[in-house]
């Protein structure tokens, strides 16, 4: 007699960039179909994205459901080596959300991850998946649910498309940016900018958002040199308020 | 007494990429307020794409809501000068959209256009509608509510991010491919890729996808080396099977 043991299966959810009404109908399903939720806290005050978190697993999910929570491993914030440094994090991560699993997941269960935005857009949980499964030691089986990502959320906000006409476009992070403006192109979005790296470009047009989506959010456009030095003050001040700030942007500079 | 004209209201509603479940909360409840749905035939075989359509309006919309049907201008398919043939395309196909709009469209109410995959995306609906609103003749306030693109959905189903840590990726054309590896990125999202681009760069891993969340999905992924051959055979026959292919690919070659 051949013995069948049950798959553990576990859902990486995109759950959309801050509005609760970004949640897709497969989501949706997905949170209703989840026995254990693993959620990370970062140790940083973003109550209201845990808030808004609970919001929705408490209005799809069902009432048998189990909650773990576990402790994101700390990182250095402003490493020499950012590569490095990441994917050294990244490892810590993946040990503690590995325990995670192993420890609360039942053969035959499904588990699911809640990642703001989308997960194939700048978020580590499938990478950190696909290391646990490298390591061999605790298996499952996954499945990624796209989301609204905070780009597709600005860009709607702004009523801009991200390309021109037949044209490419780029998506970088701050970091980059303040190295430079990418080859061949004209258009680019920018995330994770904590340095303010537009502020180099003042004869490109912006179309910047924080907390996009949310009640807190804060949208503002024009060209650089018009509305930069506002977009730096009022991000600043925002920061201060709440703690933390996410914010995205378009930069767009006349087509050559 | 002062008159108050009544707005009339628009919807461009990302619909997702195909499944039926990535309509989000907020596009249903949009499509549910939505007393008018334009929609654009553009005379080609996709009679899937129709039926999924059909299928959205008739679960969320309410029961007196009226459907009006355009027919989209022809376009040149393999322009000698494209961007100009798109801008005078986009122009017609604005003039039939203005006739539909104050045709069909009264003071106060909604009307909704629904868009495949995200309308920041390689669409030109929000475009149609400025330059609608800058002619001056028809007016009307409008909003855009995002939706789950065919790269986001592309990713989810390969389970493979977008970008590597820390790095930028761009999104183009496979006739932008074609002229050759776009400067400063190892990562790229093709989009519209009539000519079969990725065939240039053997030495690249592919991760493709035609008709992703629908019940006809095609997906492969390898080196291009390896698989190229197949994506092309299987690209062809799905072609000639369905009368149109709608697919996107991202290429990963080896990081410097």
């Amino acid at each position: 007699m051949r013995q069948t043991q049950g798959v553990r299966k576990i859902y990486v959810i995109g759950i959309g960039a801050g509005d609760p009404d970004h949640l897709t109908l497969q989501a949706a399903k997905a949170i209703g179909r989840t026995n254990v939720f693993f959620l990370l806290d970062k140790g940083e005050t973003k109550q209201s994205l845990i808030d808004l978190r609970e919001r929705i697993i408490r209005a799809y999910s069902h009432p048998h459901k189990r909650i773990v929570e576990g402790r994101d491993p700390d990182r250095d914030r402003t490493p020499a080596d950012y590569t490095g440094t990441i994917a050294d994090w990244r490892t810590r991560r993946s040990q503690v959300i590995e325990d995670l699993i192993s420890q609360h997941l039942k053969d035959d269960e499904t588990g699911s991850f809640l990642v703001w935005g989308d997960p194939s857009l700048y978020d580590s949980t499938i990478a950190i998946l696909e290391e646990i499964l490298d390591r061999g030691e605790t298996t499952f089986a996954y499945e990624v649910i796209p989301g609204i990502s905070s780009v597709s959320a600005l860009a709607a906000k702004h009523r801009v498309g991200l390309n021109r006409v037949g044209q490419p476009f780029q998506i970088t992070t701050g970091r980059r940016l303040a190295e430079g403006w990418p080859e061949g192109v004209d258009d680019v979005v920018v995330m994770l900018d904590a340095q303010q790296a537009f502020t180099k470009y003042p004869d490109a047009d912006i179309f910047w958002g924080a907390y996009v989506g949310t009640e807190d959010e804060l949208l503002a456009s024009g060209r650089i040199a018009d509305v930069g030095d506002e977009i730096v003050r009022t991000r600043s001040e925002a920061r201060d308020r709440h703690g933390w700030i996410m914010d995205t942007y378009l930069l767009r500079r006349p087509a050559e």
